[in-house]
């Protein structure tokens, strides 16, 4: 079932451990020599020529050889650490992540520990995460519930991040239904995090998977849920958010969806309701799909029986919203414009240029330096 | 404060009456010889050659003149019949009507029938028609009245049906907060349609305005209510839909405001109402905006202060949502495809096909004969 052996996996251990994900140096450092010659070369402070930056992004944690306790506390709790040498190695849908690795937070994981008695590579495109606030409504729990429920029935795993709210009723709903479920965690997988969801988090590594690219006994801290989140997205075919605030952490797992090129999907609400606020500004927006059923919900993935999951992840221009295309329509192949300049340019007010430009920016299609905006090569 | 003698009035009141609206052949009699000599012609069966539709429109009334009564039925009111030769004539709202004449029940009205204060020219561009279900539900309710007032605080006019629900509401919104409203009827002004309206359509006539193309004493048909429908969509710079269930009234009332070229925007709710689905169909086709709140919905006819509102007011495929889109350009300048060939040529499923060709036609964009769709020229 692997091809690796116990000195390896020491190594990945040790490497996934030393630098804090994403680590693209780390990464370009295994891909180049092996990982157990960058473990030593870690360990022993000798990098290549080219390698230097992997030393910097391990330089505090060099000295500290944890991974035998790791793999010891991960078969404690029934994990595993998989690496990209793994058959279950989940390689085409984080595949996405390479491409978004200049972005900040962005790149693939070294590794991922794994907990329970799914196989990572099992989610293929038809797993769709749902996603939304902790804080959710009575409303936005019951639809995160039925929507889990009615993707288990069709076969589909849910993706979410184990969190209070939204999150916990989508993987409930999906355990309900008999369904694969999967928990992301911006923590190790040993840990019950948050704690009220401890029942769950075994429930879910008893019966699904819970993920993390965290080594055993890592905390939870805020820029891991930012960096969790691509991870989200990534082993997606889709994402759903179903409530979100004004401000809130599932529009940052939106914005990696549809950077990832990923369908991103979101639930209406009451515009009473302020836990609806954020669904509704994407679905305004034209960044999400509004889905009203779990039918709507299945199709973002694979619409009327086709996947549209093409070799080029990374969006084009086709089916931007008239704003976003006539912006692009409106940046020269090789010059910077100011917000006023594109505006003139577009014939569109310089509020609508720049909310454009903040989705484009989100889709990777444009870039900005000092004010000024081009497409991105 | 008018160009018309009673002579013209009691004419125009006759041939009001004689057809059932929307008369394109009347309008054109009257717009060839005037109107009091179109009434003689009509009366006296003999039209000017090329005027022949008029006398066949007119062959079941024409010998019944009610033109005297109907003049003191609204004048016991405090109605007036206000013709295209009146200043109050709406006759830029309107206008846009002319072009949607080929199709079934357009055309622009003779004339209206008004009972109220107002004028009817200074709805302008800033009214809003805010319409929906009758079986609406509270929240629907509440957020038409939240809307309709919030509008009236921003000096604009709403316009709707009159009818339970959703109408009702929008209307008592903005009389709650001293705003214009106008109740668009389709039975005469002088009837309490529904019954248990009767204190709110008063009121309108006491501080707004009722308006009808019907005579006096005409009775509410189903029919008239999609006819009147255009006028609801014709007379308002926007309009929104509030609530909806799968198959409303509101519906063609949108599908109107598209044909028209006028922005559509849509009220999202809890996806389990039923009284939703409606809207949602209409956001997640492209065919509405999703409005949230009051500022939204203002700036669908104003959007960042300007006014989009161009010469041009039946939209070109510029802004069509991608399915759209592919189907339009998949079809010849002169030739007419099947909906298999259009899916083919497309490259999208004969299902999507069939919803983008039912929006392009709706639109005007699209001609069906014979189950061969082509371009309308």
């Amino acid at each position: 079932m692997t091809d690796v052996n116990d000195a390896e996996r020491r190594a990945w251990a040790y490497l996934a451990a030393v630098a804090e994900p994403p680590s693209a140096s780390v990464i370009a450092l295994v891909s180049a020599i092996g990982a157990v010659a960058a473990a030593a070369a870690v360990r022993d402070r000798k990098a290549p020529v080219g390698h230097l930056a992997a030393l910097a992004a391990t330089e505090a944690r060099h000295a500290t050889d944890t991974s035998v306790a790791d793999l010891d506390t991960a078969d404690r709790v029934g994990a595993r650490l998989v690496t990209p040498d793994d058959e279950e190695w989940p390689g085409w849908s984080l595949s996405v992540l390479d491409r978004a690795s200049t972005a900040a937070r962005g790149g693939g994981p070294l590794a991922l520990w794994v907990r329970g008695p799914g196989a990572l590579s099992s989610l293929g495109d038809p797993a769709v995460a749902l996603v939304g606030s902790r804080a959710a409504s009575s409303y936005g729990e019951y639809v995160a519930g039925q929507f889990a429920s009615g993707l288990a029935a069709h076969g589909r795993a849910v993706v979410s991040g184990g969190a209070y709210g939204i999150d916990g009723a989508a993987h409930r709903g999906s355990l309900a239904a008999g369904g694969l479920t999967v928990a992301v965690l911006a923590c190790g997988v040993d840990r019950d995090y948050p704690t009220g969801h401890a029942r769950l988090l075994h429930e879910i590594a008893a019966r699904g998977l819970v993920v993390s690219e965290y080594a055993p006994g890592t905390t939870a801290a805020k820029h891991r849920f930012l960096t969790r989140n691509r991870l989200v997205a990534a082993l997606s075919g889709a994402t759903v958010v179903v409530e979100a605030g004004r401000r809130s952490g599932a529009a940052n797992t939106a914005a990696w969806a549809t950077r990832l090129g990923r369908p991103l999907g979101a639930v209406p609400g009451a515009v009473t309701s302020a836990t609806s606020v954020g669904t509704h500004a994407m679905i305004a927006d034209g960044q999400a799909t509004l889905v009203a059923d779990v039918d709507q919900v299945a199709s973002l993935v694979v619409p009327d029986g086709e996947d549209t999951r093409g070799p080029a992840p990374i969006r084009d221009t086709d089916g931007l919203p008239p704003d976003q295309f006539r912006v692009i329509e409106a940046l020269p192949a090789r010059e910077s414009l100011s917000i006023d300049e594109i505006s003139f340019s577009a014939g569109i007010p310089v509020d609508a240029v720049r909310r454009a430009l903040a989705a484009l920016d989100v889709a990777g299609l444009v870039d900005e330096e000092s004010g000024l905006w081009c497409l991105r090569r």
